[in-house]
């Protein structure tokens, strides 16, 4: 396998992150903090989820924040499809985004817990949403969720999670994220799952997404390059965090992943100056400190001098 | 190069961590917090710094702390040593350690900084110093600061580093410390350097001591680890930092490195959940919240349950 000389990031923090704040955040705020992520150069953002307001009230506010952001057409704008439903109620706004994010989770019991559902009614949901997704120019991205561990079950076999990504790719997905949700991955674990998973799907587009749960998450990250991944989705501030189970903490600190990449000399075409900007602008109006350490230190600068 | 599966990690929050309080810590506090750090099965700890009171009052206590503290045969004490006088007051209290670390930066401006020498003067004074300690049946660690580089000067080449470290085993070092002082260390660069180095210094015990500053310590311990470094230097709590430049924050959480190598398979001997009962004892005694990641989502327990 070839090292990664360039990835592509998908900054998920107005989803994933702002899912996870214990209070609402003003939709004016949301509109501004995407707005200054979508200034660092971002090619993929999701920024929004159509699940059901009683749920998730924290994203309840999805179609007003994607019809009121104005971002660079350079940006994918991804929404999050919770179910049919969902799907309905998102393409009616079908001209303010690009692609879909679907999730099941590898685990049964986290799959329940997460969205009420069993992983093959989940599976049997996907296989008729996305050909409609499709039909609609959608580019769908099936992220499997608990893909390295769940705090329920255990173990999560890599060939039941490569075994639901081969159907998610037969169904037409075309990137597959693999999400190591409550932090339970580890880079050995990491290393062999894709070297495994570049194997056997081929030609897909395989994204990591990581957290930093107990702060493996960029050594996961380098585990997953090191292998050949080029796709990697990360939140500015370290925002985000599982609903279940409690004290799922963060996802990877865009930031520092951008600092790593920086520094490896691993181009992402994302401005690391404008993203702690967001990160800072996001800990401002969030008003609490953010854990990301790149958001503190600043970057490493001496190659600029 | 084969992986180790075993790996000696040295607790260095005790000086490197109380060091870079902004508070002193009362010397009760230190013991208790020593003790408690004992308990989690090290058998190498850094303790002590026999440096001037007037430069880092923090551990003016040191002498003190070195007498009170109870801790298990098995595990080796080390102290910091600064210069010639300071070797002198530690040999005072021989009884109550069993190593000591000596350091120099690779980056003239640090070293400079950091110790007011230049690095030819501290390197001379080293070989003095060694000697001395190696009669004395004492263990020697020269650590190498800014070895993967600096904040004033920017690169530090991996060649200056190395000469440092073969005039260091030839004046009878028997550990070489490299520390990524300020958190600038980048994995591939990591992955390279210690390839050379265990070329260049073969059954030299080399040590990591990375920091977190940027989030990518654990990616960088990872990368050492990958080319066979078995030695490591963590600080509980994500303790620690650097006193200059301003802003230099902590080791890599120890609680986050046993996390990780614990889930990898790879045997420390340290118990995590007593590692965890210390650091939340620090953020009690110290009063605020620490850095490490583990300290808030626990380990994880799958394996055991």
């Amino acid at each position: 396998m070839s090292r990664p000389q360039q990835v592509s990031i998908r900054e998920v923090g107005p989803r994933d992150g702002f899912q996870n704040e214990p209070d609402l955040i003003p939709t004016d705020d949301k509109v501004r903090l995407i707005e200054a992520l979508a200034a660092a150069g971002y090619t993929r953002m999701e920024v929004a989820s159509f699940v059901r307001p009683d749920v998730i009230p924290q994203l309840a506010d999805g179609v007003e924040v994607l019809r009121r952001i104005q971002v660079p057409d350079t940006i994918r704008l991804s929404v999050l499809i919770p179910n049919e439903r969902g799907l309905g109620n998102a393409l009616a706004e079908r001209e303010h985004f690009h692609d879909i994010g679907l999730v099941v989770s590898a685990s049964e019991t986290h799959n329940r817990l997460n969205i009420n559902r069993s992983v093959e009614e989940s599976m049997q949901a996907s296989a008729r949403l996305i050909p409609r997704a499709l039909a609609e120019g959608l580019h769908c991205e099936a992220i499997i969720a608990t893909a390295f561990g769940c705090p329920y079950e255990g173990e999560v076999k890599a060939d039941t999670v490569l075994g639901l990504a081969q159907r998610f790719v037969e169904m037409g997905a075309t990137e597959i994220g693999f999400g190591d949700t409550t932090g339970m991955a580890n880079p050995w674990q990491v290393e062999d799952f894709f070297a495994r998973a570049f194997e056997r799907l081929p030609g897909v587009e395989l994204t990591a997404h990581f957290h930093n749960t107990r702060g493996q998450g960029l050594a996961n990250a380098l585990a997953a390059l090191n292998q050949g991944c080029a796709s990697f989705e990360s939140s500015f501030g370290e925002l985000g965090g599982c609903p279940v189970p409690p004290g799922s903490t963060g996802n990877i600190a865009t930031e520092d992943l951008l600092s790593m990449f920086s520094e490896m000399g691993v181009e992402t075409g994302v401005d690391l100056p404008a993203v702690i900007d967001a990160a800072r602008l996001a800990q401002h109006l969030l008003g609490r400190k953010l854990g990301s350490h790149t958001l503190v230190a600043g970057p490493v600068d001496w190659h600029r001098g």
